[in-house]
């Protein structure tokens, strides 16, 4: 088979041995496969993978069709639709995972909503359901709104019957984000003005969280996904004291395969039918081969897209 | 009556008008009130209490007599012995309290036992037991733990089966603090040295909790209850984010009626039978008289002391 490589800080499309599943494991032909802003940090050296990963094939979810079975697999056979998140190696013809973390995909969606849904919906499911019990009537600020994990979020709260405040920096980008279901855009300079917030879903960073603070409703709720605009918070104590605020953070990759089993339970649960009724979509922004992935990577570090950027395989 | 009253910055004993009780309240004859932290704040101007309590007279908690009942108080009789916390005015001849706040007192404490225990006791099952969810066999740090609430947060985490750290600055504390269950003492420059920790209470302040969080395990739960060793916290998000920590925090006093009956079904629940059975015990370090609370004050601000500083009724 092949594979995105990493090689010198950037990415080629080379010969590997295929991978082959081990008990409890699928061995999945990969249709498509998004990019995710780890991935770029993984090129760049920065972000490598758990023990235990391939660390020079990045890719952190993937969709395709079961070819093989590892001794012990109860839930699917070959010739299913499956997809999944994946600690690493995801951008790959074939890629082997645990059928605990594998979701059937739901005959509503293409092949390359399938390879962009696994790691924003189930990052999102997991900070606003998981981590901060969000519930219906409940006001929510999405920061960072347009891109992958926020148009999952923004469709997942406003499902779950959340009020829901979305803050996207692109202008033209703002349409796309109300027409997912956010109830109020705005600009990010502006966020804390629409609130108060009993759940903050924190994806740019520091400097937006600093200004996010002081909307928070008593017993507030923060998570935050992403740090990208920068990860030190002068953190004012007194007002999480006052406020009873919880600040709380997670990231999918590291976890243990029991947790990312519960991860993957929690989106069929509650997910998956809002996908299969076309209450909630994948943005799919652009599609890409994966053979070229190294122009692909460049095209999602410029920024300006709503949605998933998807590699497909031939 | 009399009570204790704030004026210019300095405490007098001064005649005030007897409270009534309202509907759902008792009116309690006080023997017994502690001194708290926030009391000494109260004294210099700086925390004010919530709007429609006392502004003038301090006291966060108190233990006594029902001498009279309102309209509707279906659990208690005059002549009962019952404790509570209170948002302000505690350190008085008599304070009206809501029964849903009060805690009946054990046989087996005095009162100057009982005008110790709500304050400290809320405090400490609410952050380890309602927000940290503290669980046997967990490993919890409580830093500053020679005082009031730490002493508390000692003896409760042990009772629940938890492995107690506590950091105590004062050499001559720590004996004491092992008499109450914690099963490892140490100076807080150790404190990150004796991890990992499951839970960190954190009594001190920022630089403490600087020190205490890089020994957290993935997924601990921080909450902050006292800060005054400083309130600014330099936050590494990625740390937050990698490790999967809850960082909050908690005040009791702003809470409302129905959170406060919350607070006191837990204590009820889970603390007050181990106070019966001498599990748990309020170790008082001074009783004075009420009507010298200004030198009381004082002498709590001096240091030194574990456990609590009672005010006693004549």
């Amino acid at each position: 088979m092949h594979a995105v490589t990493i090689v010198d800080g950037s990415l080629v499309w080379a010969e590997r041995e295929d991978p082959r599943p081990g008990r409890g494991e699928l061995l999945v032909k990969v249709r498509a496969t998004g990019v995710n802003g780890a991935d770029l940090l993984q090129r760049r050296g920065l972000y490598p993978p758990p023990p235990g990963v391939v660390a020079d094939v990045p890719g952190l979810e993937l969709a395709g069709e079961v070819v093989a079975l590892g001794d012990g697999v109860r839930r699917f056979e070959p010739g299913d639709r499956v997809m999944s998140i994946v600690a690493g190696g995801g951008q790959a013809e074939l890629v082997v995972v645990p059928e605990t973390s594998a979701l059937r995909v739901p005959d509503a969606i293409s092949d390359a909503e399938a390879g962009g849904f696994p790691e924003v919906f189930s990052t999102a499911h997991d900070a606003l359901v998981t981590q901060a019990a969000l519930v219906a009537g409940e006001r929510v600020l999405v920061t960072g709104a347009a891109g992958g994990v926020g148009t999952a979020a923004v469709q997942l709260a406003h499902a779950l019957g959340a009020t829901v405040v979305a803050s996207v920096r692109s202008p033209e980008a703002r349409p796309a984000v109300v027409d997912l279901g956010a109830d109020v855009v705005v600009d990010p300079a502006d966020a804390a003005n629409a609130g108060p917030y009993d759940v903050c879903l924190e994806l740019v960073g520091a400097p937006s969280l600093v200004a996010a603070l002081p909307a928070m409703t008593t017993g507030g709720r923060v998570v935050v996904i992403g740090v990208g605009a920068g990860a030190r918070l002068d953190l004012d104590l007194l007002t999480v004291m006052g406020k009873r605020l919880r600040i709380g953070g997670s990231t999918l990759r590291a976890r243990s395969l029991e947790d990312k089993a519960a991860v993957a339970a929690g989106v069929t649960r509650d997910v998956l039918p809002l996908v299969a009724s076309g209450a909630v979509r994948v943005p799919v922004w652009a599609t890409m081969p994966m053979a070229e992935a190294q122009e692909a990577y460049d095209r999602f570090a410029g920024g300006g897209k709503v949605g998933k950027l998807v590699l497909l395989a031939d």
